[in-house]
């Protein structure tokens, strides 16, 4: 034990050091109609042919989201359900429902997340903490979000017709599913070296039509910890990736890097602001667990597969907003959870 | 890693037995006025004078639950803010913002938990599986509940003054909070030598007035895996304690551990049902994730610490409920996280 936490130690105080990787041996991604007609169409692995997924809610919809990419994911590694020890997962909705009802199915051991948008971060995070440490050979992990359910959830139902700022993001609608190992595979898709936990930041900011620059804050935060902790720079790193911080947040992480001395404008790039064309009028980006969760699987993993990128530091965004805190004027903090993923050619 | 995995292996799926125990260094619990006239009164750190604990609403006051009980847990364990390397948390609000709001001052890295009520036991697991890694010295865990923000959340608002069945439980107000450490320390209140990490169990109810029995089959699943992978009897345990079934949960779990061909009415006793007193009115029992983590700092350890008791099986239950699958007429699935917990003496 000591000589191992001597190990995870070094790193310092935030993030911890994976001294045996731990290998992201399948993964899937289940995605809407609209994220169905962006730029990573035919990277997917299953298009729905309408948002409802042929349920009658929409929060059934997100659940059946989650039910078939961890069913992928599970299968794509040639797994039974059984041989996933434990499962992490989360998602945006009150009480994390469309994990409860998505995944009970499953029965799986279960331990519930929340990070918000961070939780693709979160639940790998946490994943690699017990793989790492030795108590699970296979583990998944496994979020969500569906545009119409956090509508509902945090704004006004769609039929209110209300209208929405340009800073304004789309909350995507897929699910992203990631089996994991403690054991080396031929067809591992990267590997986890390093891990950044988050601290919760809040700068004050109140505006749930501007949530990018809510999260600006915990991605710097995040990303500036990861790089001093590892004795890295931005340029150690293919790309620095974050979750779904947009246009708007964009502007602020570059502006807030550098004034930390620290330009990561060549290496940044945001799955919000991928996931949809200019066309497809998202304003700001996409947002919502799924934004990033999908692009990791379907367009992240696929560059480090072919080795394209050899390191790339993925920084899930979360913006802590719930309605009610929204209608009682408190700010919107921000959290971000940054996992290191390493090619494995 | 194939050795201590070996070792993590050996007590089966659910269950992960931690060879080398992980201390509970020092706690803390912050209670309401209603709880403070029960029958822990005296042996809660903190009773408030009033239930909005000097905020202006039911959430910022859970919130200051949450930031005294842990700021106090820290101090009582002689340690500092920046001392405790990760924190786990989460509470039972939409997007757990009692946790988002009341955490984010200590600026300790956050790993967000949703377990409903079973969050002290999900929330102690995680950090367990850390700690046991070889991760972090020290790690933090706190959960809370208030019954103001609760009934909001879930019910009706306490104005409505509506009616409730006798199967109801009462919300606890209440936050707990636990240091955990990996070394042995003098004054340790007791230490964790085992987990088994709950699956989602759902029996169709959909009673939301009754949630001791629609947890019960999920404390019962947990209960009877953790004596399968340990190969015990409840004789070996000085007490099998619940989180929140209440007296109609009870009933329920009893029965069900008995079809399974275990006893466990001797050594059964749960938080809900002892944390009020029959005259305080509160039916069935106290419930939320309150109600375990202060029982669990003001009485379960107390009994620990002075070797009353040797060994305990501490199973917090959580009801996966929200107002929105509730209101599509969705069953509410329960969920139980069992942590093995020793006396030191």
């Amino acid at each position: 034990m000591e000589s191992s936490s001597g190990a995870f130690f070094e790193q310092g105080k935030q993030s911890i050091k994976i001294p045996v990787p731990v290998y992201i041996r399948a993964s899937a991604s289940v995605a809407g109609t609209k994220e169905g007609q962006g730029p990573f169409a035919d990277l997917f692995d299953v298009v729905g042919v309408d948002d409802k997924f042929g349920c009658d809610t929409w929060e059934e919809a997100e659940s059946t989201l989650q039910k078939e990419a961890l069913q992928l994911a599970i299968g794509k590694a040639g797994l039974k359900n059984e041989d996933i020890r434990f499962l992490f997962a989360g998602d945006l909705l009150g009480q994390s429902i469309a994990s409860s009802f998505g995944l009970a199915s499953f029965q799986i051991p279960l331990l519930g997340m929340y990070g918000a948008c961070s939780t693709c971060g979160l639940s790998l995070s946490a994943a690699t903490i017990m793989i790492a440490g030795g108590m699970a050979q296979y583990a998944a992990c496994v979020t969500s979000s569906h545009f119409a359910s956090a509508e509902k959830e945090f704004r006004f139902p769609l039929g209110y017709g209300s209208q929405r700022p340009l800073s304004a993001t789309w909350t995507v609608t897929g699910s992203g599913a990631f089996v994991v190992s403690s054991e080396k595979g031929s067809k591992d898709r990267a590997m986890i070296t390093g891990i950044t936990i988050g601290k919760i930041m809040d700068f004050g900011l109140k505006d749930s039509m501007n949530m990018g620059a809510c999260m600006a804050p915990a991605a710097c935060s995040t990303i500036y910890q990861h790089l001093v902790d590892f004795g890295r720079t931005p340029s150690d790193y293919d790309k620095i990736i974050t979750g779904d911080l947009g246009k708007v947040g964009q502007k602020v992480l570059l502006d807030m890097m550098r004034e930390k001395g620290m330009d990561i404008e060549k290496q940044h790039m945001d799955c919000g602001i991928e996931i949809y064309d200019e066309s497809q009028d998202a304003h700001a980006g996409g947002s919502g667990c799924g934004c990033s969760a999908i692009t990791l699987s379907a367009y992240i993993l696929k560059q480090l597969e072919e080795g394209k990128w050899k390191r790339v530091l993925f920084v899930p965004t979360g913006a802590l907003l719930s309605k009610t805190s929204f209608n009682e004027g408190q700010s919107i903090p921000g959290i971000a959870h940054g996992v290191e993923l390493v090619s494995c050619k």
